[in-house]
């Protein structure tokens, strides 16, 4: 009956584990270079492996020495395309965040400049948002009041701002792309759709209040936003345009209006005084004072979460699209120096927006010089047409708040939640609910908490199933999913789920017993057979620590104590190396480790006819217990 | 061909997904009741269930009944053994926390009669605990000192105890014991070895400190009591009754010394006045002055998980090696109860000390009477003797303190961690040096969290593997553990780790590329065939979530642009459901989602030859092109 074994080509792998430095290494370039971004230069000679390290690091190098006229026709197109995004977008995102609407304007011109040179998706278009703006004005509000100091308050969003690139390129560089990772789609989704409804409340409390003085224009421009929002909802391409240049229209005839109808005089606020001239240096205005620095600091830890998490999922949907990778940590480097310098030039957050990416896409933009060209048309605008927008009526930058806003309460994907998971749902409504009822920070914590809980009740509760056997195959498959498979007379097959933790071995093992019961009763009911053996397949669970292996050498007490064996069937790799490193494998025994269930059915089916034919020959059950005494040798 | 299909018996199953309250009822029963508490009266009578539920939540009703005199006989002694052990570790152990010491002997009379009555182990024995008395003294003594104002501190820890019986209490009838899972056992060791380090130091100096008063005595017991302690430690079971009685004796030998020759005119000071009596009513003293309050709930919230912890571990542990089941969740309310009533009679927090569980264990103990009995000894003692223990010299308290400290600090278990598991050593230490250099919730917390973000890694980085075929058999394993298996021309097989959720798509995304990436350069090295088909294994996967199914089909879009093809293999019901329900199933076509490895290669070969006979035939690839445009028209 050894042949039985030996038929067995391939035995058990029992390698010596690999080293503490070897798994060490293997887990890190796991968790911090999962994409492995050097593969492209790793076989190359040293000269043109520098030109690589620093193509791969300024991507600008990779792309501008190829560039040619015939690209630039397109870039142009979409850079002025955006460039009349961002003219309204930015004074009106800079009102949501309480700072003068010149700062917005800044903000367009510097960093898309920056991001050119750094950033490696094709598609993003540099902006300010709609969230980070409010987030940011409600965080350093709470410190000091953009009404009674805006001088303090404007350094204040300064320094956020240089925390915010700060932090987002220290993230890049040590590769903590897995951080924005806990922000689910689902926490977005809620968060966005929470921002965007106080928003419009606020906005709708302005176009109301103004309703008595003035005529319909407001309601108009309303209409007539929502009217190009909805287009650019249904996404027909020809439309596109109609909701890229609305806003710049809507402000233009705003200005025009206002200006022909003097419109202050009749009590429509107007943005007011736009001075000429570029970004002034800031860099002396960033406040560290420790009276203040929590604010700061609190915002920009908050927002450059938010902002990579915008920016990384925009560039990659996009690069989607096009069958091209972005990779997060390098978009991270880009918008943390953007926004380092950013921070020094006068310009507050900026991140790659939803909209405007979206625009730049579609308006056919081919490389980053489209943000050049955009920052090329601020240029223009900061230096000869800045004042001719002071007559913005700023009911007009409510409507294009409103119309974007709109786009970003996505119900039809939380309903789509709904019925796919109702965990993801809550997820989305706590960030939805928080936003909209509490403040946008407790939103986000609550929703991100949810989510960091369900993650760790997953690893609390792996789910583990009985398998039963495929007729005339060698498959076994989970018994609840395919109820035709049968048991196996004697054996019960358990399939546990991964990982085995400190925190789950507790579940583990009254899970295990509890099928042990479930399993004992109903084969007593049926009047079937006694259980004898348990084998635990394990190829599903790619990690166990020590509380893990503590627990299977319990399981493997108690199970003994009721005349029931044990086995393993083909653990992992780094499972088997915890194993034989705890001395597992010496207390369970090789003999009791298998590569596939046929052949641990096979040696149990040997061993219960040695045990009947020793038991008869020599009058007591030899083999039950030589394993017993060397499982409770056992020294651990 | 079609044969191949059919061959094959069992199909996947595409069974409608469970309704959303059947799978919720499941995730709450694995989530809550993991044990399935009540199947032991699920086949009774009305009449004889509630009998049996009354003896459930009441255990003493399930015992008391069978009770003998000749389990009496071994639970006096038990009892009796344990008093001896109460008495001086009750005096020096409310030193810790800055309390009379009549508050300990206090606490080793009420609480182990109320743990008899709702206690589920027959081994745990009830008392106070170093360490939490240590952690109760350092949290309320933050807030107010116990030198200046004894009487309110000694409030706020009756209102601490308070709040820890709440607590627990609540969490048993919640079925949260799964927060007391993410204690570790490295974090415990940790914690332990950190808190017994601090106090020796402590008390060391006070031994140090004495020396210039006195004889050697301190200096000899303290030698007798590491001399008892190491006996304890080999665990000879005759020398048990060394360490059980050696502190009792170190009291009585102390306080004759003291007695006749007035040590407290030569410096040596003593316990000083006890009262004769038992406990005295302090419900009215239960303090909830929103000034303290926070006080005595952070020190409730950390003294009931560490008492948890400690007394739930021990009363498993000592299960074990009888082979009998103890019932978290159960002890839970119990140590609640014993709380809560405690609190209210002059108590402090008491819990199943490891030490004093060992020895009423070793002493033979058989059910909770042992408890009974040790509580009537108390009783004896707060009457009649309480008064000749008041010349209990410090120093003798000191020695015994020590002793005790001195068996928790387990390096030997700290090496072996450092030895298997070099993170499960970081928890470990984060814990001891976090508890010896800056403070007990400190280093709990920081070792907790680490075990938290251990688990979040985990969960962020599922282990990925490639499979190949073992010759000869129909099984496929992990070609890193396994280096002899062989590829499959022109397929690649994934085993994809479990859980895929949103922290770790991304992850997921980048590892498959570079799989494929990696692998068609060593394809194209060795000039082997291209990548045609891509074989994802699910088995192990136990769960995905919206985000998963979300990457997947990115997957199928990213590949199928590099003309590959991407089946499923073996998806487990849950993911099966989710997979329906988001309608991926539908994307990726039935045809693309098999059993076993085997028959997604059986499909894959028929494809190619039939795909090849048409191109032949037709002069374009056909199939390609349908099922490409099929991916293309999905409409998630």
């Amino acid at each position: 009956m050894a042949n039985a074994r030996e038929s067995c080509v391939y035995e058990v792998n029992y390698a010596t584990p690999r080293s503490f430095a070897t798994t060490l290494k293997s887990d890190l370039k796991e968790t911090l270079f999962p994409d492995d971004p050097f593969h492209e230069f790793r076989n190359e000679p040293p000269s043109k492996r520098a030109k690589k390290a620093i193509q791969y690091f300024v991507p600008i190098f990779q792309w501008l020495p190829k560039y040619s006229l015939s690209l630039f026709k397109y870039d142009l197109l979409a850079g002025i395309t955006i460039a009349s995004l961002a003219i309204p977008q930015g004074i009106s995102y800079a009102k949501l965040a309480n700072l003068p609407p010149l700062i917005g304007l800044y903000s367009s011109f510097v960093p898309p400049l920056v991001y050119a040179v750094f950033g490696s998706s094709k598609h993003v278009a540099v902006g300010t948002v709609a969230a980070c703006s409010l987030l940011i004005g409600s965080i350093i509000g709470e410190k000091v009041s953009a009404v009674d100091d805006p001088e303090l308050y404007l350094h204040l969003v300064f320094t956020a701002t240089f925390f915010t690139g700060i932090l987002q390129a220290a993230m890049g560089f040590l590769r903590l792309g897995i951080l924005v990772d806990f922000l689910s789609h689902s926490t977005i989704t809620g968060f966005m759709g929470g921002t965007a409804t106080i928003i419009c409340l606020q906005q709708l409390k302005g176009v109301f209040g103004l309703k008595h003085f003035t005529t319909k224009t407001d309601v108009v421009s309303v209409l007539r936003s929502i009217i190009a929002h909805r287009h650019e909802k249904k996404k027909k391409p020809k439309l596109f345009w109609v909701s890229a240049i609305a806003p710049m229209l809507v402000v233009i005839t705003g200005c025009l209006f206002a200006y022909f109808a003097h419109a202050e005089k009749h009590g429509i606020q107007i943005v007011g005084d736009l001075k000429k001239g570029i970004n002034p240096l800031s860099i002396r205005h960033l406040n560290f004072d420790a009276k203040y620095i929590s604010a700061p600091i609190k915002a920009g830890i908050i927002t450059a979460m938010v902002a990579l998490a915008e920016g990384i999922a925009i560039g990659r949907s996009f690069a989607i699209l096009k069958n091209e990778q972005v990779d997060g940590n390098k978009e991270m480097i880009a918008f943390g120096f953007m926004n380092i310098v950013g921070s020094c030039t006068s310009c507050y957050l900026t991140t790659g927006p939803f909209s405007k990416t979206a625009v730049n896409f579609n308006a056919g933009c081919k490389t980053a010089m489209a943000n050049v060209v955009m920052a090329g048309c601020m240029l223009l605008t900061l230096l000869f047409l800045a004042p001719l927008f002071s007559y913005t009526p700023l009911v007009a930058l409510s409507a294009i708040i409103m119309s974007a806003m709109l786009g970003l309460i996505e119900y039809e994907k939380a309903f789509r939640l709904f019925k796919t998971d109702k965990y993801d749902f809550l997820i989305c409504m706590a960030a939805f609910l928080g936003v909209a009822f509490v403040s946008m920070d407790v939103g986000l914590i609550l929703s991100v908490g949810l989510a960091i809980l369900r993650a760790l009740l997953y690893v609390a509760r792996p789910a583990t199933c009985k398998l039963g056997s495929i007729p005339n195959s060698s498959l076994y498959r989970d018994i609840e999913q395919y109820p035709e498979v049968t048991g196996i007379p004697g054996i019960l097959v358990l399939q546990l789920g991964s990982p085995i933790y400190f925190p789950n071995c507790g579940y583990i093992r009254e899970r295990i017993l509890r099928w042990v019961r479930d399993e004992q009763a109903s084969r007593d009911a049926d009047q079937g057979s006694h259980i004898e053996h348990i084998f635990l397949e394990l190829g599903g669970v790619t990690c166990i620590d020590i509380t893990g292996v503590e627990i299977l050498i319990e399981i493997l007490k108690v199970l003994e104590v009721k005349g029931i064996k044990v086995a393993l069937v083909n653990p992992r790799l780094e499972v088997m190396e915890k194993l034989i490193v705890t001395k597992f494998i010496d207390t369970i025994g090789k003999q009791n480790v298998f590569l596939s269930i046929d052949d641990a059915i096979e040696a149990s089916r040997f061993n219960l006819e040695r045990s009947k034919q020793l038991q008869d020959a020599q009058g007591h059950n030899y083999a039950d217990g030589a394993s017993l005494s060397k499982v409770w040798n056992c020294n651990l």
